[in-house]
């Protein structure tokens, strides 16, 4: 059997890969007296009067919804909300397993944005953050944005922020390793969706250096008519000479090449013309270009999504953390700072005595992880001011 | 400490009395990529090419969402949502105590019925049922008939039907005990709300007998203008002789008296006015008359929803095994022949040799009653040919 049909054939047996329990032990008469009729209503009345105690009293202390619409959901494309269930409730029980943060998968059947918002803005008082999940660009970039008017509680797109976090610790200590200079980097992402767009404005903003971003139709560049808005908005952002062309154009040269496209659109000459190459190629399953291919090309180092390659670059390094910390001091909101301080907290878990070509990341299966992003996320809450407690 | 107090300090301990944990192994790269990237595609692919796999391959085959709109939580009346949640979260406590049933408990920000109804159809492909509670008369009619248009797995108003399956059950032995004749009861229903019209509907459908029903006003006639449609419409179904006048007026010469209504509004001159009294007094906390009295003024059996009174008509009988039922047939709706063999099979729990006037209902702490629940509920949907399994 290959991974697919074992995969199936596990998620026959298991029946679900999450499981809802009891915390309270419910045995005899005082037990149900407690933890329901009567006695359940003097926590409700404390709510009624403080709404703040909700986040005591209740689960929504320590409680994501993992929310997709199921329109790109893994490589798979627009598969609908019950197909992308599978990916959500495996995302839940990586919630739980590294981090201990309770996630329950919501999808929604639909694909307008307001519908989309309305509904998760309605249920938002049953939990303490709310991770979207393989839901497409650009929609995507509106919902984040309107749900986060709407609701009290922390909001991230995981698509977008959670691989912004991890590529940029990868890149920190790939930079590290090869002693490239930190702010006169030239990057190139290629893949201008929601991971792309997030990515670069994570590196601009932690100034890494110039990036130039390239989607199917060539290099973006302010004044392009064409572009959508997210696209012309990070347009303005990056590729300040307004270099025109085509992915080969903006490689040449470039220290880094970060790909969230598609398999194979990297080809081992447009590698041979960069300086000293940093490829993260990250299109899933299968890479822009092979990892063997890129070091015979030249890299000196290279990261993909797979766990079978060295330098996984994988968002459970994130996500688990992220809202471990942000839950932990009642949040409101996940910002940039928090996200740029995830990602130095996530190089950092890797010893520099450590550091190699084939290991600028820690393992995702790495023990602390989420601590330590918990605390870096945590810290800085406290720090801008969004932390409620 | 008093129930309050203690289950106050249940609560902040717990800090919420559900957790959703992982049912897959998450332990090396091989579980990593069985349960999550890449094998999950598989799961994902065979749900979209066939939509009833997502029953068997997500956890919506033992899934329902307890829904609450905070508007009529227990005695409290409106509290909102984030409030209403210790009891949701108790629901779910207890679906999964008494029936291995997972619930999860989301709590809708409205009181528009087009916008409940909305939100919940949106995230229906998220549950394999839905169980509405604590949402307050007329509006829960509304929600739930528009509901069961919307969407494709049952949807039970517990405050309405397990109520009257309980009570039913009840009635079933209190008349098994006294001698009572089958068909010719007559019974009064003081309250009519939620949980009043529902009881008189099944016990119609049940045939115990004729059926008043009485609200603050007074006794519920056809042609009376002033009920809401609700009541119209159950006034056509009860009181032939459309009686006026009081509730001591309904009471004379009747067999059975059921409160749904509000503490100390039946005196023991009106259970006196019965015909040896069957007396169900279940508001709560404090009945429409305390048992002591209601036995000094002749009754013959007295039933509460106290735990403290021997007794009682908790709903727990009910819901976990009808759920369990419908959702092991993987059942459209749960249809009102669906309800009166749960209420037969609660009845037929406590075997005739122990029927006493204290013993007329099962503990809802005994075992095995959720199984002869779900077996009974899912013997009838096949019957009924609302069975997809």
């Amino acid at each position: 059997m290959d991974v697919y049909e074992k995969s199936l054939k596990l998620h026959y047996d298991l029946a679900g890969k999450i499981e809802v329990v009891s915390r309270a032990k419910i045995d005899n008469a005082e037990d149900l007296s407690l933890a329901y009729s009567p006695g359940v209503a003097e926590p409700c009345r404390v709510i009624a009067k403080d709404y703040e105690e909700s986040f005591k009293l209740t689960r929504r202390n320590n409680l994501v919804a993992v929310v997709t619409n199921g329109t790109a959901v893994l490589g798979l494309g627009d598969i609908g909300p019950a197909a992308g269930m599978p990916v959500m409730e495996g995302k839940c029980a990586l919630f739980k397993r590294f981090a201990d943060v309770d996630a329950f998968p919501i999808c929604v059947d639909s694909k307008n944005v307001d519908e989309i918002v309305d509904t998760i803005a309605m249920i938002s008082k049953s939990f303490g953050g709310i991770n979207l999940e393989d839901i497409s660009a650009p929609t995507c970039f509106e919902i984040e944005a309107k749900l986060k008017e709407r609701v009290d509680i922390p909001v991230f797109h995981d698509d977008q922020h959670g691989t912004a976090i991890v590529t940029a610790a990868a890149l920190i200590n790939a930079i590290k390793l090869t002693k490239k200079p930190m702010g006169q980097l030239k990057m190139v992402i290629n893949g201008a969706g929601a991971a792309g767009i997030a990515i670069a404005k994570l590196l601009i903003q932690m100034n890494f250096g110039e990036v130039i971003m390239v989607d199917r139709k060539g290099i973006l560049y302010d004044g392009n008519p064409d572009l959508d808005p997210a696209k012309k908005a990070i347009a303005k952002l990056t590729n300040s000479s307004k270099m025109q062309g085509e992915l080969a154009d903006a490689l040449k040269g470039a220290d880094v090449l970060i790909g969230v496209s598609a398999p194979d659109t990297v080809s081992k000459e447009m590698v041979e013309s960069m300086n000293e190459p940093l490829i993260f190629a990250m299109a899933n399953p299968i890479p822009e270009i092979m990892p063997e291919d890129a070091l015979e090309a030249g890299a000196k180092i290279v990261g993909t999504g797979r766990s079978d390659y060295p330098n996984q670059i994988n968002n459970v390094l994130a996500f688990p953390g992220i809202f471990k910390g942000a839950l932990s001091v009642r949040a409101r909101e996940i910002t940039d700072k928090m996200k740029e301080r995830a990602a130095i907290a996530i190089a950092e878990m890797l010893p520099e005595a450590e550091l190699r070509p084939d290991n600028i990341i820690i393992s995702p299966l790495a023990d602390g992880v989420a601590d330590a992003v918990a605390k870096a996320v945590a810290d800085c809450a406290i720090e801008e001011g969004v932390a409620r407690i």
